[in-house]
């Protein structure tokens, strides 16, 4: 690694993970671990799924956030916090936020999905509207730390949100037993980041492997070359792994993680379909991309071994859907 | 009650409800109890989801299922077995007979979708058509067992059946702990039969209510004349719901069950959204019927209670939404 960023020190290890465990225990889901035949037989692996799709707000992201949240001084607590993110970050503070009695701020674009907006503000948080641009985010949230003094919880490049991420694959490895491999998706690299200190903290013999769209392969160039390669606007599925690396997690992918797998939109939308019929959970599209990496046998060290897998969320806007099922079903009985 | 079949010898309590479970231990899937903040405010009490939706087959029937082959003799296991089903008790009975190495004969209306020909006919078992009515399926299960030897496992109206179904509602008072209330839906009236002595014998203060739709409250009427009132091919989406009550889930019934809800389409559906959205969990219309008489709060007395539910099984037709998803994410991105 030539880059400065991946020699960044790295303060978080497994004892700042089980520090956020302790932290985060009786307020966040500590979520099952499921198994499914079907799924084994066509990765030829024993696979172990942590369903953070079960994790409050349905994602992995309260875990970081409650975790940040719970650090906070006196001060900061009163002032507030402030974050950007049009997902699943944004519901995740806006309710760490609420259970803590701290007040919160998300900056979200003006064209983010008002069903967002609304679950955001249903959280008691105040949402403030940005241009769609990486520039006037950063602006926006610049000026209301100015105004309020509102203390920034990064989605991802915020070392409390990375120990907070952690904790699910520290939970995932108590209760699966031991792994030869563990998987999660990366597009920030938050969860991948925790994921690998708790991991190599935990079982150092594990190897751990990440996974991206092809379209939105950035942290694999990345670490490719030594240096960020920033990614600019993909277009894929996985709306949820569109961002960039962020410098922290790059630090820690850098030192620990063995490769990363790249899948195509197709097998996304395939290891998603699979995961709903077969295991009747409902994931969203950046959560079936490590699946989706196995069902296509991706990953051949796997043959054979036992897996653990990240489901990291579940918020498909169902909309449609049931627009669609209503009409049919209760259509046919009138 | 006055009706005689009310006064059958009931030959299941605990004990077998017990052994069922030591017999099913390591074949069927031990699922998970869910809870959700959102659920329990809605409804106000602390609900308990036993996740039956995750067991093997995708529903609660693998249970009922495996437990009757493998208490068949020598000589049973040999000639086979026959069921008639279109739905979750025909894949449960070819799972469950491929397990335990035995012949499996399913017989099928010739109407019914495809998908779950295919599905039974993937465990190994043969299906065989007959007309859409209930005189020509027994009439082919009788020549079938006339001419094979085969033991009939019928989907609910069956001791061993029964036994099996309520080693789900054992599961969920042990992981749950104190429940004041346990609900279940009924169709044949096998699941809330086994739920009805499981809860009976482990908790009997515990009060138990039956949930059907409006459409199709067979269980409810019967119930209230003390003598079986069939249903006529009734109108709901609830498919898992449509049969008329067995004769041996009536005895149960009559001395165990509080009283049976009855819901509307609309609050099915609204229902299965809620899940479906809430807690991410993909279950099937029947299955929605008690979670809709607690959203729709039609059972008062749940109002700071413990309430367990059982969710059924999770096996919908995904096959229209996900065409829809594909044309519109895949074809975004091209």
């Amino acid at each position: 690694m030539s880059d400065s960023t991946s020699f960044l020190e790295i303060p978080v290890g497994l004892e700042q993970i089980r520090e956020a465990a302790d932290r985060l225990s009786g307020l966040a889901h500590r979520t099952p671990v499921l198994t499914c035949s079907a799924l084994d037989e066509r990765v030829g692996a024993s696979v172990f799924l942590k369903c953070e799709n079960f994790q409050r707000i349905g994602a992995f992201k309260f875990r970081g956030a409650m975790n940040a949240i719970l650090q906070l001084s006196d001060d900061e607590r009163r002032a507030g916090v402030v974050t950007h993110s049009s997902g699943n970050h944004a519901q995740a503070i806006a309710l760490a936020a609420k259970l803590a009695g701290v007040p919160a701020c998300v900056v979200m674009p003006h064209t983010a999905p008002s069903i967002k907006r609304q679950a955001t503000e249903g959280h008691g948080a105040r949402v403030v509207s940005c241009e769609p641009t990486v520039a006037d985010r950063e602006a926006t949230v610049a000026r209301l730390i100015d105004e309020h003094g509102y203390t920034l919880v990064h989605p991802y490049d915020d070392w409390r949100v990375i120990a907070g991420a952690g904790t699910a694959a520290l939970e995932l490895i108590e209760d699966a037993g031991p792994l030869n491999v563990v998987m999660a998706p990366i597009g920030g690299g938050g969860l991948m980041a925790g994921t690998c200190l708790a991991t190599a903290g935990s079982s150092p013999s594990t190897r751990l492997v990440g996974s991206e769209p092809s379209r939105a392969d950035d942290a694999r160039r990345s670490l490719e070359l030594g240096q960020i390669q920033p990614s600019d606007n993909p277009k894929t599925v996985a709306d949820g792994l569109r961002t960039s690396l962020g410098s922290r997690p790059f630090a820690v992918l850098s030192r620990h993680l063995e490769r990363i797998v790249t899948v195509e939109e197709s097998e996304i939308l395939e290891a998603m379909r699979f995961i709903w019929e077969r295991l009747n959970l409902i994931i969203e599209p950046s959560c079936a991309v490590p699946v989706a990496a196995l069902l296509a046998h991706r990953v051949p060290e796997v043959r054979g071994a036992r897996v653990g897998v990240i489901l990291t969320g579940g918020n498909v806007d169902l909309d449609p859907m049931f627009q669609s099922l209503a009409e049919r079903w209760l259509g046919e009985g009138r």
